[in-house]
């Protein structure tokens, strides 16, 4: 990815959507050391088992889902947090009707990111919207 | 700060408030490469122009703040993002009537923070509560 020298400001609502895979979504601003992506889980979603060199921190915005890390398993619900070092499994089901929205960062930044495909942008599920 | 080895889970609600400054509390969860915190501002309150080697990343849940950032100022409303690369040089000014609650993440993690005082938990500001 390119240096980041400068600053930035983005809107959720701006930024084209990357489909993850069917029913995950992420919207994510790259700076050189951290991706922060506003993430969007459909209802009844699950992504498997898998891990990267990336450490992973994010927080609940809304909606409810269900995260095992490191063979530990906890509902996450709005302001739920996490910690999870590079390489340590985890996995996630969204749980609830309406799916749910995080904010998920990563360091180092989600280089393999750049070539997922970008939709259209359109409006993210944000509480206050 | 201690190496981070192994995964954790916290709750906004559960983390100890810690004042930067009168009216701006942080509680942050710190990882190895990145530190989370939600960060809640009083209205009216403004945090001077100042710069850290740590990169910053955010993006606003409830509320509005005024982000002068490299000398550009904009109004950041819920869904809108930063990206403050290392040493660049910013100011924020909370409005609205109700303040805001925002969450940073920054790289490295702010090791400077560890000896602010830690409050009892009181539960945060946060939309879906």
């Amino acid at each position: 990815m390119p240096a980041v020298t400068t600053h930035e400001f983005a809107s959720v609502d701006d930024l084209p959507p990357q489909m993850l895979r069917d029913g995950i979504c992420v919207r994510p601003v790259h700076g050189r050391h951290i991706t922060l992506a506003v993430v969007e889980l459909d209802p009844g979603v699950r992504m498997p088992e898998h891990r990267h060199p990336n450490e992973q921190v994010g927080v609940v915005i809304r909606g409810a889902f269900t995260f095992t890390v490191g063979g530990e398993t906890r509902t996450r619900q709005p302001g739920d947090m996490w910690v999870i070092p590079p390489e340590v499994a985890h996995a996630v089901e969204s749980t609830g009707d309406d799916g749910c929205t995080i904010v998920e960062t990563f360091s180092p930044p989600r280089g393999d990111w750049v070539d997922i495909p970008r939709r259209q942008p359109a409006p993210g599920r944000w509480p206050a919207r």
